[in-house]
């Protein structure tokens, strides 16, 4: 049997385009698919920014909503603005009627993440959205707030399944008046959280509204390119969200740490892991390389909450990166994101099944800015396969076939 | 207020991958971005295939499961084999407990595309699907041949919403014995088939398994990059459907058949149309120049069953090329698979808003076999976004912020 390899037909004649290989880099590293002019990531400067600010400094000085306005709407609010915005989101955190029901319908088996990924989906359903193809950036800005205002109530809502009617009650939207961190803990927690605690989930929130084309943002802007609905594009997002690979390793961060016990056993269960070929949880990134500023943001953080789990995660951290850069020296691999997360999240009292589930509340305001910029200048992604299989041949009697 | 156009921070060192501009073509035209064994598109020459074997020959000479074994395990069954996979297929259609009355806790008017999406996720949730990069291929075929088996079971569903018990009743699988194509139809007819449209049903169901890296089978891919489980991946490829440029058109072929009227209107219908901007539906093709195999196969289809239709639909099709070569002589515009699929599904007897959902039918066998060769040699797809907005200025204090 022949193998066909060569690419015979594409619109590929200009092989300077895939290095000459014929093929773009795996994973389409490096390749820069779309301008936006939503963020930046500077891998090798350790620094990304929301339209032009430094969203470690965003995280410092300014709100959720505020940046989420500014994410969403190019700018950073005036004060007026900024009110009327915060006020309008509040507004949008009641569940549409049936969606509560609907949730209350799956198993209590079903993964948080699994039932955020299906509640988007019913919900665009529900509210009949129609193909972003056919509105315009005005109406798909509503209703992406719209959508990033409910994710919370719904992660709130997943989180008392199978719970008493007590718990149940506290899931509603708190007080038009609270800010969304305040009011997501609030949900989650059932009673008033601590200032410090909604400050450092909302810092969180900030730090991790966007980053660059990662694999969801990308789904979501494959799936938007085709003029789908909003609902099609965020559901795709949190479907690749919940991957192992991207986004789905946080609570894995904790589960490490209890796996490893206290500081006297880091090195042998560092060095033994690293023996094995074990992934070790929240080191590594694609695009930094050294030092992720979220994780440098969220270790201060995490030492001004006090998690008793600080000194074994820090004795971790010293650990890996000390043997890795004996192994690795050329490497240069780092706590990510989802390092110091994980500690930050569990301080303020979050299960570490909501952990991911808490990120795309986040995401989402990220997500929604790509897919409506996505339409903006749109162009259907459609790349092409390099077929290297088996040649062209005739299909031979059915008898035959084996 | 300076642009920053550098694409400053990227692994993009090497320019020639992006032909000096600083970025890929648009929506990723042209650009290999996998290899494949499923299948190959070739564009200039009409022709795709499948592992090898013509989609057309396949369509006329072989069963859908035949086909469906051969995309999804990489070589055509022998008898024994056919007849397992067959039987197999066929005990995966039976609903999950608890997914038909989340079905039906849907809005009736919720489009059959937007309930398949949510079924897709729900049935995720539900089953517990795990990541795919947590399991190997063995698990992810079977998973796979479950979700294609009950997708028709779903669409039937969604189509009765609303109906009377009787009516309701007959969405069941009607006779295991019964193939994809005949049970899927009886279900959707509420009574027994005649043969010729079976056979209809089923060469178009042959003829959409499979086309390149289109939006939704990339955007599956995309996903499945992440290691999420399957229903993550197929629920975004059908988001990625419901997007008008990618499949959301061929029940708007109808629409304009309709609105054409008959014979005599055709000509000032198309000039009129073309003369305003409108877009004709069923023309065109990223990938084709010339006739797409698929609409030539279908038109002949549409012949044999002997369509009312098919007289208006010839003589729109001669005019809109006549008029359109008139116009760009150089772009040889002509019909893609929406067209003709269109006067098929409806001489079938299948109501025009479940074409997508017929079309994500057949569709999901490519999408699945894809996830499950992405999964393979896996990279996740993680490109870079070249920004292009405002340069990296300090946050201004709140009160200036305008």
């Amino acid at each position: 049997m022949t193998t066909d390899t060569s690419l015979t037909d594409t619109y590929l004649t200009d092989t300077s385009l895939t290095g000459g290989t014929g093929l773009a880099p795996p994973g389409l590293e490096g390749v820069a698919v779309s301008t936006t002019t939503i963020g930046d990531v500077r891998g090798r400067e350790g620094f990304f920014h929301y339209r032009g600010y430094s969203a470690v400094e965003l995280a410092a000085t300014r709100s959720f909503e505020e940046v989420w306005y500014l994410v969403a709407e190019g700018s950073l609010p005036g004060t007026a603005d900024a009110a009327a915005f915060a006020t309008a989101a509040a507004a949008d955190r009641v569940l549409p009627p049936g969606l509560g029901s609907l949730l209350d319908g799956l198993s209590v088996r079903a993964r948080p993440l699994e039932v955020l990924r299906s509640a988007v989906s019913i919900l665009g359903a529900e509210l009949g959205w129609p193909a972003l193809v056919d509105i315009g950036p005005e109406q798909a800005r509503a209703e992406a707030r719209r959508l990033c205002s409910l994710l919370p109530t719904v992660v709130a809502t997943v989180a008392v399944r199978g719970s008493s009617g007590a718990e149940r009650a506290l899931v509603a939207p708190v007080g038009a008046g609270l800010p969304l961190a305040a009011n997501y803990l609030s949900m989650l927690l059932g009673h008033t959280p601590e200032e410090r605690a909604v400050r450092a989930l909302e810092q969180y929130l900030v730090l991790t509204i966007d980053h660059g084309f990662n694999a969801s943002t990308f789904a979501a802007r494959v799936i938007a390119s085709t003029g789908a609905d909003l609902s099609s594009a965020i559901c795709g997002a949190i479907g690749a969200l919940s991957g192992p690979l991207h986004g789905g390793a946080p609570s894995r961060v904790l589960d490490m740490l209890d796996a490893i016990g206290d500081e006297s056993a880091v090195e042998n269960w560092v060095r033994d892991a690293l023996a094995g070929g074990d992934r070790i949880m929240g080191f590594g990134h694609r695009i930094y390389r050294g030092e992720d500023p979220r994780s440098r943001y969220l270790r201060e953080l995490a030492e001004e909450l006090g998690s008793p789990r600080l000194e074994l995660a820090r004795t971790v951290e010293e650990t890996v990166v000390r043997v890795l850069d004996e192994r690795y020296p050329e490497r240069e691999l780092r706590t990510n994101v989802e390092f110091y997360a994980s500690i930050v999240l569990e301080s303020c009292g979050i299960a570490r099944e909501l952990f991911t589930p808490t990120f795309a509340v986040a995401r989402a305001v990220g997500w929604c800015a790509n897919v409506i910029e996505q339409l903006e200048h749109n162009r259907l992604f459609r790349p092409v396969a390099h077929y290297v299989g088996p040649a062209p041949r005739p299909v031979p009697p059915r008898s035959t076939a084996a």
